[in-house]
């Protein structure tokens, strides 16, 4: 199964070009003469940078924002990795749609649209239906217990792939910035699968307690994720083989989404371990992807912090969150839309008249 | 001079009360029953017990917010701890009032008011008025240079707090989540003298770089600052001896400011070192009303960190920001509300209709 027998994720991979060096230059020179101390605005002046390059202009805009939820189940809950019940997925799906989760709530207060995405999820939603917030792609329901084999088919893997590629186009005429979310019982074991085999290290290390295991079930769980890449053996370099052998269907669509924002040379803010996990996927199906992330919290889970450093990200945001569905990627979405405003709102010293610094005078020590 | 001179001030202080142990106690009990895994929205939910407790229910409201910045000049500059000219002071009024700094950018972000008050500009503000942006409190222009002596009257530091109370009653109406601000150049060194006074610890390790001195700049910064202590010898058991011998007037007007907010059981997002400085003057004043105080976010300035430590306070952002104005304080009132938000329209798991995890079953390891 090659790339190329997948036009559509094919095309998306080839449109995935180098960020604007020549306008993240002119944003470094303003940035560099807002009448502020320099560097007074620390990270956001980064991020203010880096969202200049995405979109290769000194003036962009991220006013339009959109979090795509993408909800799937796991058959490696069977082997009892999480203490939550499979149909909570579904029940929370239902919640989303209610808008009375977490996500509806952070989404109202950064004034961002919400769409949820049914890849994979092993429950009925069909009285869900119809929903314009709701968008069916059910590729199976859910993916097979990957302690026993591969989680999905490599066309699968595919599929899931483009599925996030599409939602990016659906929500592209609305959307300035995009963030990743997810839902989906027990998809803490593969997004630690994932980075363990992506960043070539131990599972222990990047394995935690999820939606809160205790410590007898936490080293169980790091068994069952240690042996199952014993037996799947995905192969590091080869990204597309991770999402199949050891992934998730919301995973590799979460890859798709922040593929297909890159694509159109738009930011994508991600949220903690699972749409990290995806983040890595997509840097390995395309490296220059990376560079249109930006990392919007540091999750409690271990191996979010790891997969945030193999991709050089620093989080925007260390609130301890540990929720998932793209909460700390819409608190972190006002952060950068204030960074944007930062370039296009504040004035320079000359346009303000505001006197600059003196030089430094070694005959007057405090000058 | 005794405060009770002050009836203002006397009565504000008295009517700073604990904060509603009940409220915290049915906000938590709520927050434990969201459709989430315990704990999962981390630092969030602390924010939401606490604004619950401050306001006296669990169904609070943060929407209408307000950033006062108050501006005052130093007459310690002219013992050149800072490189920035004392004409910056006026520079960046004017250029608040014009919405073109760092402050109007992000207050705008957050859809706050934004007030700025000369308590003692040492230059001339008559050109802005009138101003409905702008209101005119001048103490003095600019405070004594307190390496010579007190930088004020203890009639001038009652006076700087009663202008910061009256700030919050004027803007009362409309508020229902203040954040404190502050622009006055040089304005670290009175910060890092009261910081080093009232937590007992030595100047260096509390005295930064500022808006940007060198290695050799903040040595002697550090030995100017130690020897004002020496030469002022303010009691760390009167916040009113501190704020006259080594305090400004914006910064008294901040601890006012924060007083007011106590005294009307509203919460108050702190900003940087200025401002926990003026946070430290009013714990002093009134202990309690560090419970209804909120930190916004951990400055670059060493002193900060301190102080916030001294406060018992964990700040929301992190971002290496160290402009002052009110800026971190601002990007915090989005966290604030979104704290709220999740108190106030997030589901419990009866509510939603959503099961709960599965209790530790010792005969199945990872459930």
């Amino acid at each position: 199964m090659n790339i190329e027998q997948h036009p559509f994720l094919a095309k998306t991979l080839r449109a995935i070009r180098p960020t604007d060096t020549n306008a993240r230059q002119q944003a470094r020179a303003r940035l560099d003469q807002l009448a502020t101390p320099p560097g007074a605005l620390g990270q956001l002046l980064d991020v203010a940078e880096d969202v200049a390059a995405i979109s290769g202009t000194i003036t962009p805009t991220v006013r339009r924002k959109a979090i795509a939820v993408m909800a799937g189940d796991h058959g490696i809950v069977a082997a009892g990795v999480s203490k939550f019940p499979q149909a909570v997925t579904v029940e929370m799906v239902r919640n989303f749609l209610q808008g009375n989760a977490g996500i509806n709530a952070l989404a109202r207060q950064v004034n961002a649209s919400l769409m949820v995405v049914d890849v994979g999820v092993a429950g009925d939603l069909t009285a869900l239906y119809p929903s314009a917030a709701l968008l069916d792609r059910k590729i199976a329901a859910g993916t097979a217990d990957f302690s026993r084999g591969p989680a999905m088919s490599r066309a699968q893997a595919c599929r899931s792939l483009e599925i996030g590629i599409e939602v990016a186009h659906l929500l592209a005429p609305n959307t300035d910035l995009y963030a990743t979310g997810d839902m989906g019982i027990g998809n803490t074991s593969p997004s630690s699968a994932i980075i363990a085999c992506l960043c070539r290290c131990d599972i222990a290390t990047v394995t935690g307690r999820g939606a809160g295991l205790d410590d007898a079930a936490l080293q169980a769980k790091i068994a069952i994720l240690d042996k199952a890449l014993l037996l799947n053996q995905p192969n590091p370099d080869d990204g597309l083989d991770v999402l199949a052998k050891v992934g998730g269907f919301e995973i590799g669509a979460i890859a798709g989404l922040i593929l297909g924002a890159a694509a159109q040379r738009r930011p994508v803010v991600l949220d903690g371990i699972i749409s990290t996990a995806g983040a890595m996927l997509a840097a390995s199906l395309a490296p220059n992807s990376c560079d249109y992330m930006i990392a919007g919290h540091r999750s409690a889970e271990p191996g979010h912090s790891i997969a945030l450093k193999h991709l050089g990200k620093t989080p925007l945001l260390d609130l301890g969150l540990r929720l998932g569905e793209g909460t700390g990627a819409a608190l972190a979405m006002n952060l950068v839309e204030a960074a944007v405003a930062i370039l296009t709102e504040v004035a320079t010293f000359e346009e303000a008249a505001v006197s600059q610094p003196r030089q430094s005078n070694p005959g007057s020590p405090a000058q």
